[in-house]
């Protein structure tokens, strides 16, 4: 491989489904594969889910729904966007399962038509209002409702508990459908949480569920790239664009393969490390966009050459912690690999 | 189209290179093309330069060099990364130029067969020293000498003219070969600067290449996103992950189709702005995976229907203006587009 490379183990991806699934005390969990598996390979990971158990998946969108119907044929999908005016065919003909959002859609989908039901306890983003939702009469077609935490990080943040109050109350109006409401760090805040389906997606990927304690999810994909080329500085050099660093002279520099452009953030601009062999070794002034320079003056000799990779998700560097590093979360460092990152895939 | 759209104006695209073009004596422009051209779709976008008379393009890997030969059979590809060890047949099969950049990769290569060579001229990233290049013999495929400012977006850095003396004196010692030195904000630096051809990238896409004066780019590509729902709260909410935004009594909020894995960074949460029918409209709380929230009261009542979409990048809000809330640059913006941004394209 000549570029930057996520490397994904389909193995800890499954033995971290399996983890979360024995949290359930019927080992009832789906898996949430939107954004393309969170930037994974939703072909890969989707089969790999299959093959290790799982039954249920969620997407964001239609067409997100269309390209996993194509991978899995016969696997509920639901998808979090619900169906707009017009798109019930398509939903029926694919076998889609569309969680309305909003007395809107729900005025134009066939109630006797499968659906789910998203009910807004407080993230006030999708769903349909709690006290419109206690109004509405139960429909044949509702198979599932569900609500979405909108702090449960945090375990003991308030919102937790009334969210719960509210979900409650939804649940039972509509008795006869199944019922989830656990995300990733719902799943961790015990079985009241947990209903008839957990529904996780970050911490499959091995993002940290919960701020609580350590994570215990397994490390899943490996961001590496390769240098471009090493120098050993005759004098001191400005490194970058705007000269934001300088490297003195005596040390020995990398340009690495990979920049903002594959998703390595500008925001990690001077704050990121990488490691090689054990080894942990700074980035050094401005991310660029297809380049990160790095000091590696740290590696024995033998090491400082055009061969070496260099990681920068990796067990030594989580994503959580590189994501920290730029100001954001893991979530979004993975879904912002870009083109140019290959994925790569094995078993173990 | 019912997700996200980035539609791309062919026509202000080639305006923005006959532009460019028409600041060089000899009209001598090439066209940077890396990174899926900037993120706008590198297809199209060639293939509209190509017909608007330009006859040159760089992109940065063998990679993408290769896909570019798929689209343009004819010009000559100048890629960034060089060569490594080992490729030489692959470059010269497709009649690719590579731009070696160090004495590392001018050792695998065959010195007959084209190349260019790029000089380090103080950006200390890609290049061969200075004092190295002035050692070397000149070599009888070599084509183009080239180098690359750090600085040179503010034009009254004193880097600037430090690296131009610097590039002067590797480009005598190369008589036979053409130069290039000017990225896009090297156009804007003057003659001096221009030498046998220009190679710009940012400001083709209508990000601006200097900091000195207005923006003289026209405005390319329009990002914009459709609404899921919407609602008129009946009490207060907080809004989205964290709840950090609360949103009044009577203001009516709408959910739109773009989030941080679309490439709306996370660093816009309560910091962006979206326009639609002229109307700025903020984002409410924490920018999501999928979606944001935005208050969108300000819209007359007639407006604000779920057909309603929103503008991110538009005249009123270019790329530039909400790369700066995000507190990077519309490079990474652009290039940051994701892949279920549906690329659109239009003539005029």
């Amino acid at each position: 491989m000549n570029g930057p490379t996520l490397e994904i183990s389909l193995g800890a991806l499954t033995r971290n489904y399996s983890l979360l699934a024995s949290k359930h005390a019927k080992g009832s969990c789906a898996a949430v594969v939107k954004a393309n598996a969170y930037g994974l390979g939703v072909a890969e990971v989707s089969k790999a889910l299959h093959a290790a158990g799982c039954r249920e998946f969620f997407v964001a969108t239609l067409d997100e729904a269309l390209e996993l119907r194509a991978i899995l044929p016969d696997v509920p999908i639901y998808v979090f966007h619900g169906a707009r005016k017009g798109e019930g065919k398509e939903f029926a003909s694919q076998n889609l399962i569309p969680i309305l959002n909003s007395l809107e859609q729900l005025e134009h989908w066939n109630k006797k038509q499968p659906f789910a039901l998203h009910i807004d306890s407080g993230m006030t983003r999708l769903g349909v209002d709690v006290e419109e939702a206690l109004k509405l009469e139960t429909f044949p077609g509702l198979e599932l409702v569900i609500s979405h935490l909108a702090s449960a990080n945090k375990q003991d943040h308030p919102m937790n508990a009334q969210q719960l109050q509210v979900f409650r109350k939804a649940r039972a109006h509509f008795k006869a459908a199944a019922a989830s409401f656990a995300n990733s760090s719902g799943v961790f805040l015990g079985p009241d949480y947990h209903f008839d389906l957990l529904r996780p997606g970050c911490s499959l990927y091995g993002i940290s569920p919960t701020s609580a304690h350590a994570n215990p999810m397994e490390h899943v994909a490996t961001l590496s790239a390769p240098v471009l080329q090493i120098r050993t500085l005759t004098r001191d050099h400005t490194v970058s664009y705007g000269a934001l660093a300088t490297a003195k002279k005596g040390s020995t520099l990398a340009t690495v393969e990979v920049g903002y452009a594959d998703g390595f953030q500008r925001h990690l601009t001077s704050k990121a490390f990488g490691y090689a062999h054990g080894v942990k070794l700074p980035v050094l002034g401005r991310v660029t966009m297809d380049m990160v320079i790095m000091d590696i003056s740290a590696l024995p000799p033998q090491h400082r050459t055009i061969d070496l990779r260099v990681n920068f998700i990796c067990k030594e560097q989580p994503v959580d912690v590189l994501a920290k590093a730029a100001g954001t979360i893991g979530y979004e460092i993975f879904t912002g690999m870009g083109r140019r990152v290959a994925r790569t895939y094995r078993q173990g």
